[in-house]
């Protein structure tokens, strides 16, 4: 596993970059000798940050880009910036087959619209999805769509099923993908109608890929008894967002309670390393990047707001996800 | 507020009834001197829990059910059963006006089939909704639909922002609702055909009742900035189970921090007041109780797992919605 990866990334999106996009590299170059960079964007900004360190210099390609593409941008925007933009450039050089992988901590949206028009879906797929990790109690899942379709049929769920396995098996490889669909109720007759269509056909037509759970509800989720959740992207956007929403308020309310008083101040100070581990386990940083799903070429978003640790946990993604030959994976399942 | 408030009992429904349900009761009693129950269910197994109880005997008249409605039977086998059950006979005693209100911690889908028959729907509403409490930053929100409609037109939500209104001044009679659509972004061009359908409506139609505040997004929910969320019953129903199951895997991940050595058992220990505030403060029997809306009497049902501390609470919610006048402010506001 220590052939060459290349990875293309958009170095100007996000809060706080190139800066943390640099400091990200840093951290992974550390333990992860065989990744290169393509860096696209203002080549002056990044040239700055890197050019006294001898093995950023090594491992880093600069190209320069004339534009960026902010977040307040709409795709249709973004699009009309053409290949001008460091984005662009980075979806680009996947498809130009110079890098393996690209990864972007800018525009959501953009990013999805420019990674169709660039790299095209893969035959047979109509709608991309956007996957994302979800710690659960025994390990992680895989969720998608998390918000890429608004409206999804039977074809695309099931299309999501596949790509989700793939996925699973690129970054958990000895892992077997348990796959199920998330739904209001367990029973059979429970959902609308896409939702009993894909059931009925993965239930039917199984393959050696994953193993096919049936529904799960909201509560399920982080029970770990599966490891793949399929919904539609109106219905994973808001769970995602409920779930982050969930844990803030929880935890707020435990720092309310145990910042009361003094005394319990005190208390709280003198049991710092296990608040600490409790924080840590739910840092969202250690599993940031969202794959889409379903392009000719794999393509990462790091969250805007993460910073240099949580970007790069998303360059260690991109590396299984190369590492693990997701698209070869997908075009398989799908045959 | 001291007028006599009559609540119709299915005294049958949930684990460990009626025994939970004369307990929840002899709780409520303590500080609520005007409420009166009409109990059904079997009147040997009720009779023998209250008849030493000199208030509860004065406040309770029981009346003798042949049948028993299963939490597995499915709503058709409930109806089945026909005017003996005591679930039937509950709702019905509402539709007699026997009874100012019906509570159960039965089956939900059989209570939802049988009201529908029971009492039919308001004029002009074409769906019920099951509206639900969900606590956030500030106070309290009302949710709805929890799951009584998968599929849900702009009109449906259209009436549930009607009726999520009403059932806030019910409950909250000195705050003023502020509504907002659950959808995966807060700008106006987000989402599907029905929500921008009934965001546009809503937003062109002003009503004094209360404030239409546009989108909120999942993590918005426990903000505070909104009280009333509106969304169709497969969203709603994910959203509530994901929340639970977050909060039930934060406060795990906290309690197995918290439990890792003897040292931080014992300081554990010592913050064991603020540790029960904060379980206080997430405890679900404090917002026990699920409100359908759009029939012709007010119905609430209580979770099947609940104990007497949570069915008590599901009790003053329906005085509540009693001395709120609940449907007589729905007709209002759909008029």
């Amino acid at each position: 596993m220590n052939e060459k990866i290349v990875i293309a990334v958009d170095a100007m999106g996000g809060e706080n970059s190139p800066n943390k996009i640099i400091d990200g590299i840093k951290l992974v170059l550390k333990d992860n000798s065989n990744l290169y960079f393509n860096l696209f964007g203002k080549s002056d900004q990044i040239n700055d940050l890197i050019s006294s360190n001898d093995l950023l210099n090594e491992k880093c390609q600069i190209i320069n880009s004339e534009l960026v593409i902010n977040d307040n941008e709409s795709p249709l925007q973004a699009a009309k910036k053409n290949d001008k933009s460091s984005m662009w450039q980075a979806i680009n050089s996947v498809k130009n087959k110079e890098s393996q992988i690209a990864l972007s901590a800018g525009n959501t949206g953009a990013l999805l619209i420019l990674s169709k028009m660039i790299l095209e879906m893969i035959e047979g797929i109509d709608k991309p999805a956007l996957a994302g990790l979800w710690p659960n109690k025994k390990g992680m899942n895989i969720v998608l769509d998390l918000g890429a379709n608004i409206e999804c049929s039977d074809k695309n769920l099931i299309d999501f099923t596949y790509m989700g396995s793939s996925l699973y098996k690129s970054l958990f490889p000895e892992l077997m993908p348990k796959i199920a669909i998330l739904n209001v109720g367990s029973e059979e007759i429970k959902g609308h109608d896409e939702i009993k269509k894909a059931y009925k056909f993965l239930k039917e037509n199984k393959i050696n890929d994953f193993e096919f759970m049936g529904y799960v509800e909201g509560n399920h989720i982080t029970e770990g008894e599966v490891n793949v959740i399929v919904t539609d992207g109106f219905t994973g956007n808001i769970a995602l967002k409920t779930a982050e929403g969930t844990a803030n308020f929880v935890t707020n309310i435990l720092k309310e309670s145990l910042n009361r008083t003094f005394y319990s101040r005190i208390i709280t100070f003198f049991n710092y390393i296990n608040f600490k581990k409790f924080k840590d386990k739910l840092d969202p940083r250690k599993y940031n990047g969202a794959i889409f799903l379903g392009l000719n070429g794999p393509i990462v978003k790091s969250h805007g707001a993460t910073d240099s640790f949580g970007f790069a946990n998303s360059i260690k993604m991109c590396k299984k996800i190369v590492e693990g030959n997701l698209i070869e994976k997908i075009k398989r399942n799908l045959n």
